[in-house]
This record gives C-alpha cells, sequence and structure tokens, in this order.
C-alpha cells in the first residue's frame, strides 16, 4: 500500500469555477512529499538542511477531473525511478476513489545549503525502494 | 516574435533555496496566458464570463536554472497546438536571455460559466494562428 | 478550552529570511475558521454556499516571533464579539507554547451566493456563544 | 503625489465569490512596498541583503468593496509614521478610484541575514521623510 497524505483544499485555493486553481497541484504534491519523507523517517524539516536536500527539475501533470473546496483528497506518493543523483515520485490525488490529479515529478538530490547535485543519500535510497514495493 | 510577458517574482515567491518555489510556474504561466489573450483582444476578464473560457488538462514543466527575488523573468508564449476543442501554449521563460523555465499547457475550451467542452470559437482559433507563426 | 487548529507550514509558505512570510498568516486563520466552523456543525462546505456566508472586512495582526518549515503551529480560535450581522474571531498561533502570531479578524455574515449582508442565523449564534465561554 | 503602484488579481488569487481573497492583499502590499523602495533608490533585491531588511510586527487591514480578476488595482504608498528602529507604510488600494482596501503595516529594520533590530539607516530614513510629504 502506497503512503497516502489527505489534503483538503482552502477557500484560498478554489477559483471561480468552483475547483482548485491547476496552480495549486505542484505545491499540493510537494507538501505530500514532505509527508512521505518525514513517514520513511527522513523529516525534510531537519533533513533538507543537513543531510539531504532535493532540487526540482521536472514535472508532469494530468487532471481527471475536478476537486472542490474542503474535499478530502487522498494523495499516493509513490518512488517510481531512483537513478544515482535524480528520482521521480508519482503523485496519484483522488476524492472518494475518483481521479483528480496525477502527477510526476523529478527531483536531483542535492547537497544542502549549497546547491550542488550529489548521489541520493544511501538510507534514503534504501527507503524510497522499499517505498516502491 | 512570439508575445513576451514579464513577471518579477515578489518576496512571498522565493523559498529558503532562495529561489521561486517550482510551484509557482504554473501561476505565472496561468498570468502569462491573462495577457496573451488579453494581447490578442480576447481579454480573459470579459471572455472567461462570456464567450471562451478555458480548463487546464495536462502539463509539462522543465527547469533549467534559478530565478530569484525581484529577476526580471521574460515569459514568451507560443500556440504549439490547436485542435478542434483543445491547443497548448507553450512558455519559455528567460532571465536576461538565460533560460530558467518551459512549459506546455494543454487546455480545453470550454462554454463559460457551465464547463463543458465546446469547439475553440473561430476568432480566437483565427489569432491564435496568427500568433504561432 | 477553546478550538484548536494545527497547521505547519509547507515549504512554498517559508521565506528567504526562514520564516512563514507574513502574508499567509490571513490564509492559515481563513482555514482555521473553516475548522471552527465544521467542527461546531456548520461545515463551510456546504453552509458557505446555502445557509451562512462571510464576507471579510477588517483584520489585526501581530507577530510575536518567527514560525519556521514544517513547524507545529496551533492555532486557537475564540469569538470575541456577537454583534446583529457581524462578529469578531480572535485568532490565537503558538508554536509548542510559544506565541507567534495573534489575529482578530471581523466578518460580516452575508447571504450565500448573494453578498448581502443579513443578521447572523440564529443557530450559528448559538454556536459562536457556547463557543466563546 | 504619494508612489503608487497597479497590480493586476491573477485568476488564482479570486475566490468563489468572484473577489480577490482577502489573504492576498498582505502580499499585494509587500509587492507595492518592494516597488516603492525600488523606486526610492533601495532595491530590496539588493539592500534586503546587504544594507536593510524589514520583518513585517504588526497589520491592520479593512475592506471597502470588492476587487475582482484582473481589475486594475492602484496602491498608494505613503510613509505614516518613522520610529527610531520601526516604521509605518499605509496603503490605498482603489480601483477606478473606488475604495476597495486599505493597510497600515508596521515593520522592524533588521541587520540583513542576521534579524536583529537596528536603527532605520539615515539614507533610507531621508527617502521616507522626502516620500511622507
Amino acid at each position: 500500500m502506497p503512503f497516502v497524505h489527505r489534503r483538503r483544499p482552502t477557500y484560498a485555493e478554489v477559483d471561480q469555477q468552483g475547483v482548485v486553481f491547476h496552480g495549486h497541484w505542484l505545491a499540493y504534491f510537494d507538501d505530500a512529499m514532505t509527508r512521505f519523507c518525514d513517514h520513511l523517517g527522513f523529516p525534510p524539516k531537519e533533513v533538507f538542511f543537513s543531510t539531504f536536500d532535493v532540487m526540482v527539475v521536472k514535472a508532469q501533470l494530468d487532471w481527471q477531473g475536478p476537486a472542490g473546496f474542503d474535499d478530502e483528497i487522498d494523495i499516493a506518493v509513490i518512488p517510481t525511478r531512483l537513478g544515482t543523483k535524480s528520482f521521480d515520485l508519482e503523485y496519484r490525488a483522488t476524492v472518494e476513489g475518483r481521479p483528480v490529479c496525477t502527477g510526476v515529478v523529478t527531483y536531483v538530490s542535492v547537497k544542502p545549503l549549497s546547491g550542488g547535485s550529489v548521489p541520493i543519500p544511501d538510507d534514503v535510497r534504501a527507503a524510497f525502494e522499499q517505498a516502491a514495493r
């Protein structure tokens, strides 16, 4: 079972069409990534400033249907590619089982506080591999 | 020459890495789309509620480098695909000529205030074709 | 005991000073208001479009200290004034007991989907009075 | 004549009530402050990281009427108080002359990159005094 993060859109995030403005989904997925890493034992609040930080270099999003104010969005997070210095996380968002948005985000592992790319730390890699099963 | 929209990142939009948070780019491109349509004679403030509205169904983004607080970002907008009911706009963002982010966003033409997909209005199609040259 | 809503700042919400950008607090408080009304039995997802909606007309905020990425912010919500057509909610945000931001927001009760001011519905008023004790 | 910054609300910033979500106004005012300082010869992109940075400690906002998608909002910026280490800026936002939102924001002058409060630099003070006339 993949890790799932629940997010309820705030009033500010819903536009005049009555749906979550499409531009907010990358932030939703980023937030899900924070909770996912925290869940795996790598709290971004600490590791992003000490042992493991990331830079986003690519993102693909597809929308399947609307999500509205205060809907209960469930965002599944699945590692789908693990390279030496970069990896992909796939996000699958549903509302009561109905698909609303999917995304694949490519991250490069960077040295905290400097930004240069570095290999994904071994313990993070092992946790991602475990989560991908 | 493509239409170009200039955007300067606000303090709120820059994160602890000192760069525009990646999730803001879809909003930047959306804003550029507003100005692009306005420039073509279809002000979204009016047409989105009367004759021509859109729904975003797909987006692909690639980042090439950082953009920071108050940088002068130039976002070129180019129609790259015109289907019957959907179309793609490509966005190429640069800072002083240096590429920072590119995006391709797929829009479906929808009936204003209802949301059902409809063919792209003829006058909008003609303007997009002209802009694509 | 007042109602308390917990909010963890996302990476996108923290600026180059390493703290939550001040402009996000009104959105945090708005989100806390949604959960507060939901808690009282008036889910905004339903009532804002049927029996009880609000318009913000005034806000006062004071900051006491910083809140950073993924901190556990506890936001207490207390009704402090109940007029005929308007009311105030006070928000007291703390991180591990340390005050970080307080706010008083004045809301006008409006007719859903129209916007005209109307008396606060009796059942909402009663629930707010109960919560204020 | 006060300095005036023009801002057009994006689609993302307008909520289901068809108006700019109230929580965005502090960000609008912050952006106006950036342009105001730039106009006075203190570009925040440089000075915030070298000679003059600020921390927001208090804000008061009042709304007089709605602003909608792509409206042309004019935000006047007026220094209204200059203390030793803190100052107030007043913001008056109008749409075609119609008042929509006013704000008073209190800033503390801080040492860039450290955060400790320091006296307002003399040259900034002189420029603010000049702008207040």
